[in-house]
């Protein structure tokens, strides 16, 4: 049968999470596959906020939503990095988000020296993690293959790796005969923060 | 709801893939939890060959089968190390074992200072691998927090990510933010092997 794709892995930890009518992040839009299956989990009353300093990848994903039927109303395509999702969210919202997801590395078809950074993606996770309501899951899928990413892989493991146990849990999904191959790294918020 | 612990996550793999009716191995008996596991997910019509180079080991584990009335001759208790699983099972059984379970370190309660051995420990690895049928799954806990563990751990660490991807898919599941826990690793044989 075979182990769960990374791919998988990831939208069964978002399924098991995310209730109905809530609202949830993609902050790295890309070809929209995220932002299409977070649609689906938050159902017809949640709504989806969906960054990308991309124009190519908001359309790309405008294209996916479009195609599925889903209502123009419920996602908010945002041409933003996954580092002002702070300054994006209403502050209503602010620890009460679902879920936030994270595809690093480039547009697959689009301009590969576009890369996600380190340093941004730091703080993007610092910041989407502070989103989270209590049982909330921040969940990154991470590319070491391409130039730079492995760099920025070593910086996120360690940006979960160091995550106090009584802010939240850490895990990691990861196949591990197949060189340079992407993995997940997710945290679930502690229902009582100490942070 | 939390992330599955280490232990779930072991016994997930494992029902997800084993077939009612088929032999399968426990090749750390110690508490008998995996073993009696294991009886559940092969049924009455399947067997369980469970390993332990400790008497006490086998004597928790035959508890435990009475306390829950597994039929005595469901399970066969072997006082053999891990190592020796090749010889210990019957010919015929060779390459149709669904599973193949460890759980690396001490007995928990027993004495300390008998734990598993990296060299051993690799060898049973090729046994084990070489018994099972095609989609047969091996899957390994560790414990890199005792003495002697962080060695074991990753030279286990090397002969999964050694493992050909002709041969099998491996994968690694972990808690990041807690210091020395246990984690899984699990390696699911290819339909057709290449060896």
């Amino acid at each position: 049968m075979g182990f769960w794709s990374v791919l998988t892995y990831a939208h069964k930890l978002a399924e098991q999470r995310i209730k109905p009518g809530e609202t949830v992040i993609d902050a790295t839009a890309g070809t929209g596959a995220d932002t299409l299956a977070l649609t689906r989990m938050v159902g017809p009353k949640g709504n989806v906020y969906s960054f990308d300093i991309q124009q190519e990848a908001l359309e790309r994903t405008r294209s996916r939503l479009i195609e599925a039927d889903v209502p123009a109303d419920q996602v908010q395509l945002l041409l933003l990095s996954h580092d002002q999702l702070q300054e994006a969210l209403p502050i209503a919202s602010h620890g009460r988000i679902g879920a936030v997801l994270f595809n690093l590395g480039y547009l697959p078809g689009g301009d590969p020296t576009v890369i996600t950074q380190p340093d941004s993606t730091i703080r993007a996770l610092d910041q989407a993690f502070d989103l989270l309501r209590p049982g909330g899951l921040l969940c990154v899928t991470v590319y070491p293959g391409h130039p730079g990413g492995e760099l920025e892989a070593a910086k996120v493991d360690d940006w979960f790796s160091q995550l106090r146990p009584e802010a939240g849990q850490a895990i990691s999904y990861r196949m591990l005969n197949r060189r340079s191959a992407p993995y997940v790294l997710a945290a679930e918020k502690k229902h009582i923060t100490q942070k």
